[in-house]
């Protein structure tokens, strides 16, 4: 006999199945057992007769097969329920659980929630959040593709680090120093001259920050696109307006269920996300919000009351921050004037999840803006060859994933939708 | 005017058009130049009345907009050109390329090859690859998604080895030593066991290889997928050919251009992959090539011999080969007997592919099996959690996306099918 899924018995009505699980709950009464049943498709209640079948000693979480007739439970929610006929133990836990999986709510601290991983992902709610993650990456993935993106794996083993020396990991690679990635910034850019025009790769990269924060995680998947031949940045704007839309598309049909059980909210989101110029949004924080020691970035409290505002005043959850100045960007970041340049983040519900902007593509003035940072030029000299042999105008964006399934989702701590979080004091399990 | 790409000129014929690219090539005839144009979606050759249009001084490989009209060049290869009104210098080359780029095959030699690679990433044929690589993988994600799994993003920042500690690399994680991942492969077994069920991953591991071969990279992508509730290690095979059947059938639909300008020839795969023994293979090698020296694996020139010698007598390009011996394999393995395994490896066209198998699901079985590798059982802590909490039997396998690449295009080295290798002695660019 086939195993059958649980989502699927509802249309097998009246039929002997087999199905295969994990043990979710026993409730006993008297002479009959209800154990439900959960696989990775959903939960349902079998019906056992303990006088013909033993359910003695049978633990939380044991991996079960069980045979019976689907009965209807409730005509209303399409719920079915098994009249067990046989149950055999295909894997058998002999402990009590350290923690409670089948309650509504998984309600321990977070260091709980990861030191027991594999255990609290087998929450229906906790589970449900990498699907919708998984998704989330699909449908960036799926959206450039149609886009004429090629999806590039560039190394995460570098000898310097994009930004020039600071928050890197070292390595010893044989007899060499090197570096974890910190962005695939430089590849990205050297693959949209290499022909390819428009790249995107979704992938680990790495920072060494010494912060522990709950919007901070060591190692985390950054979904990056970068592409040429545009005009400014407004381009790479457009393009990650229509690309959000597409990804919670995506996801709302890939992941109906899971959403629902989260009970997730999707932004509205218009034809056009509202930008403003960061200048502009410190000079609202510090006459509306009476923030007024912020000068030339945001921070955290900012992020958040600037979303406020932007919610109230234009009714989006998104707002594109524009016209960073040239003291706070890369040394790769386009200019604009003397002061500003061509970038931009955007921010959701008051949390950055993208950094993004137009990069230098003249050879000259990418090395002026490299000494100008204080770098020293031989370091980049891979990077520097494709501006030297014809490279068109370009930009990108880079969008944390872990960041933006929090922000959809409502969580408070990124370390809750990553599956083997990386932080200051963490590298385990 | 909206820029125009190559591949679509024909189906504009008569207009006038702006196209934007590099130049590929420069040909002077008396008053007339011929420049070719290279974009991402293919070459056009333009017209150039060089009495009305200055091209002195003009550099291979400098970004440019040509604006003109489209004639017909040949109507049996559909092929255009441009006749040039004007011509805008977006990127200016000033020094002559380091290497050719625009001749049929590129002829330099490995480290040419490498070293200049923004550049050889232009050369037409190299350009290619990449584009059947992307899509590779996209095949892979998409036929597992198909088949309802889960893409999962595991940790590369890992406390210990999956093999014991040889092999990898090493990190200064702040206070703490730790390692880069050689496989996802404890991470996926937990999530199997998590509930997930089903997963795949595609993401960089490492290696730590002492030797500079050209089957060898120090960091590769590793195409993952690991699955629960199989009988044994031939569900997993049978799933490997459908897998690998839809892959190629993928890259057929979306890579027909790349396909032709690389001459490939896909191989033919049946119902079925043939499958022997490991030792049934050693016999043969033993008797028909006079192999006599192997005893529990194969040499590079074994796996060479026994494709070449399945391909005649079965008329397949690839060849499982199973039950390897116990002592060959990693401690999670599924014994069969004493000393064999539910075990596989798939080869193609002389290489080694993919390595799968069933796993050990039963706590008690993997701790021994873990203690009689001489492994210390403290160290698998975080690993061991899931068995102990109810494991359903499950297996999996890993595909080299580069080996795949290399033996699908016919291209010896690893490395060029890798965008930026990192072996022995290279790290960068």
């Amino acid at each position: 006999m086939e195993r059958l899924l649980i989502e699927n018995l509802y249309s097998h009505m009246g039929e002997t199945v087999k199905i295969q699980g994990w043990i979710h709950r026993i409730r006993k009464m008297g002479k009959i057992a209800f154990l439900i049943i959960r696989d990775r498709s959903g939960i349902v209640q079998c019906v056992v007769d303990t006088k013909t079948i033993d359910i003695k000693g049978l633990k939380l979480e044991s991996v079960v097969e069980i045979i019976g007739e689907i009965k209807e439970r409730n005509a209303e929610t399409k719920e079915s329920e098994l009249l067990t006929q046989t149950l055999k133990v295909i894997s058998q836990v002999n402990e009590d659980l350290p923690i409670e999986i089948n309650k509504e709510d998984l309600d321990v601290n977070i260091d709980t929630l990861l030191n027991n991983r594999v255990l609290t992902l087998r929450h229906l709610k906790t589970n449900a959040i990498f699907k919708i993650q998984a998704a989330l990456s699909q449908g960036f993935a799926e959206f450039l593709k149609n886009e004429d993106f090629t999806q590039v794996y560039s190394p995460k083993i570098v000898a310097e680090g994009t930004e020039g020396g600071t928050g890197l990991f070292e390595l010893k690679y044989f007899e060499k120093k090197a570096y974890l990635a910190q962005s695939p910034q430089f590849y990205k850019q050297m693959l949209v001259g290499a022909g390819y025009e428009r790249v995107f790769e979704i992938g680990h990269v790495y920072r060494a920050e010494e912060h522990n924060t709950i919007r901070h995680l060591n190692e985390y998947v950054s979904m990056d696109l970068e592409m040429g031949f545009i005009e400014d940045e407004r381009d790479i704007m457009q393009l990650e307006t229509r690309l959000i839309k597409y990804i919670f598309e995506y996801v709302t049909n890939k992941c109906a269920k899971e959403l629902a059980l989260l009970k997730v909210q999707f932004p509205e989101i218009g034809e056009q996300i509202p930008s403003m110029k960061l200048s502009e949004a410190i000079e609202i924080l510090k006459k509306e919000y009476g923030k007024t020691e912020l000068t030339n970035d945001l921070d955290p409290e900012g992020e958040k009351l600037i979303c406020e505002y932007v919610k109230e005043k234009y009714n989006s959850e998104f707002i594109f921050l524009t016209h960073y100045p040239l003291s706070k960007r890369p040394m790769y970041t386009m200019p604009e004037g003397t002061e500003s340049t061509h970038s931009f983040d955007l921010l959701f519900r008051g949390l950055e999840i993208t950094t993004g902007g137009q990069r230098i593509h003249n050879y000259e003035q990418l090395k002026k803006s490299i000494s100008s940072k204080g770098l020293n030029l031989e370091s980049f000299d891979g990077y520097l060859e494709v501006f030297k042999y014809g490279m068109p105008p370009h930009g990108g964006l880079a969008i944390g994933l872990e960041r933006l399934t929090s922000q959809l989702l409502g969580l408070r701590n990124v370390r809750e939708v990553t599956l083997f979080p990386r932080d200051r004091d963490r590298i385990a399990p």
